[in-house]
C-alpha cells in the first residue's frame, strides 16, 4: 500500500513512520521549509527518512513568514522558554502557526493524488497537543470530507485516508511505540529553538513536553541538549 | 470590514475584487507563484490589483512543480487546443491541479487570521466550472468546517467566512456583474497557455469559456488574443 507520510523530523512523525514502515507501506516522505526558525528539523527528517530506507522524500518550499504570527515563524516574536508542562494546555499558544496543518495537509493531499497513494499518515497529537486547534480529532474529520471532495482520486475512486495513529496516545505511549518499532529518538529534533549544532534549549514547550514523556516512559532521551 | 481575496488575475477574480471593493471591504488580496505556465496571471493580478487601489498584495511562492500531475505545471503534459465549449465538463480535464483549491484556501485562512478578516471571498464557479472538483458548492461547505476547526479565530472567536459570490453564476452573468461593477477585463489573463507577450491563445478551456460568455452577455473581450 502506498502511504504519503507527513515527516517534520520530530519524535512523533519519526514514530509515526517507522509504523507504516513497519506495517509494510511504501512511503512518500512529505517535509517543509517553511520559514521555520527551528530549520534544523529539515536535517533530521532527511536522517530519519534515510534511517528508514525511505528513498522518495519531497521537501516543499512554502516561506509561511510573509504570514507572521507565531514565534515559530517570526523573528520578532520570542519562543516562550519559561512555561512548565503543567502550564500548557490552557489557550493557544504562541508557538501556534496559522492554519499550518491544513497547508500541510493541502500539500499531502496533492502528494498522496499525484502518487496515488492511499492513506496520509500524521503526527498530531490531541493529549499533549499543546492546546494546537488544528491537532483535534473533530478537525481531522473534517479535513478528511475535504479530501474525499477536493480531488479526482475521492472523485472518481476512493477517496484518500487520513490516519492520525497517535492523536489519542500520551508521549510516553509514543515514545513507548517508537521505541518498541526500533526509532532512533537520537535523530530527532524536537525543540523550537535549537542551538546552531541542532543542540535542544531543554526549555521551551516542544523539549519539555518531549522530556516529561521520556520520565514518564522510564527511558532516557539520546537527543542532544545545551549544557545549561 | 477586513477580507481576504485569492486573486488569480483571471476575470473570475477581478470580478470577485470589484465586489467587495464596490462593497466597501478592506482588501488583503493573496496570489500565487506555483509553477504554472501561464504565469503571466502574476502580472495580471498586480495591474488588477492596483486598479482597485488594493496595496495589501501578498505573492506566495509555492512550487506545485514538484508534484506534477497537470498540464498547467508539468512541461511533460500538454495542454488541450482542441476541446469545444460543448465537450467540456465530461470527467476531470487534464488541466486540474491537484489539491490546488486547498491549496490557496489553506494559505487564505492564515492570511485572515493573521489579517483579523472576517471573510475569504473567491471566484469558484460550479456552473462552468470545467470538471474541477473544488469547486463545487459540497467542496466549499466541507472547507468551511476545517476553517471553523483548524484556527485560533475559529477556536476564540467568530470563524472567517468563505465567500463565493459567483459559485451559481454563468461566464455570461459573471461578465455582465463585472462590467456593471466597472471591471476592465482587458487587465485580466485567463488563458492556460498565452504567448510570452501575454496574448491569449484563444482556443484552450479557459480562453472558449471565456469568449463563449463574452458573446453569450452581449459584449466583446478586451483582452488580447494571439492572431490565427
Amino acid at each position: 500500500m502506498k502511504v504519503v507520510v507527513l515527516l517534520s523530523g520530530g519524535l512523533d512523525s519519526a514514530t509515526v513512520l517507522a509504523a507504516a514502515v513497519r506495517a509494510g507501506a511504501t512511503i512518500s516522505a512529505l517535509s517543509f521549509r517553511y520559514g521555520q526558525r527551528h530549520h534544523q528539523e529539515i536535517a533530521a527528517a532527511r536522517r530519519v527518512a534515510a534511517a528508514w530506507g525511505v528513498t522518495d522524500h519531497t521537501i516543499c518550499d512554502i516561506d509561511l513568514r510573509v504570514f507572521g504570527g507565531s514565534a515559530l515563524t517570526d523573528a520578532e516574536l520570542a519562543v516562550p522558554h519559561d512555561r512548565t508542562a503543567e502550564a500548557m494546555g490552557v489557550g493557544i499558544p504562541i508557538t501556534y502557526v496559522p492554519a499550518r496543518n491544513t497547508i500541510f495537509l493541502s500539500f499531502a493531499l496533492a502528494l498522496a493524488e499525484v502518487r496515488g497513494a492511499a492513506a496520509i499518515h500524521l503526527g498530531i497529537n490531541a493529549v499533549d497537543y499543546s492546546g494546537y486547534p488544528d491537532c483535534r480529532p473533530e478537525y481531522l474529520a473534517a479535513f478528511q470530507e475535504v479530501a474525499r471532495l477536493a480531488t479526482r482520486q475521492g472523485v472518481e475512486g476512493t477517496p484518500v485516508q487520513l490516519v492520525a495513529p497517535l492523536i489519542q496516545l500520551s508521549k510516553a505511549d509514543i515514545i513507548r511505540w517508537g521505541l518498541a518499532l526500533g526509532v532512533d529518538y537520537g535523530l530527532t529534533s524536537s525543540c523550537y529553538e535549537p542551538a546552531d549544532d541542532g543542540a535542544a534549549c531543554g526549555t521551551c514547550d516542544a523539549c519539555a513536553l518531549r522530556l516529561k514523556g521520556f520520565a514518564e516512559a522510564g527511558s532516557t532521551d539520546p537527543a542532544r541538549y545545551q549544557a545549561s
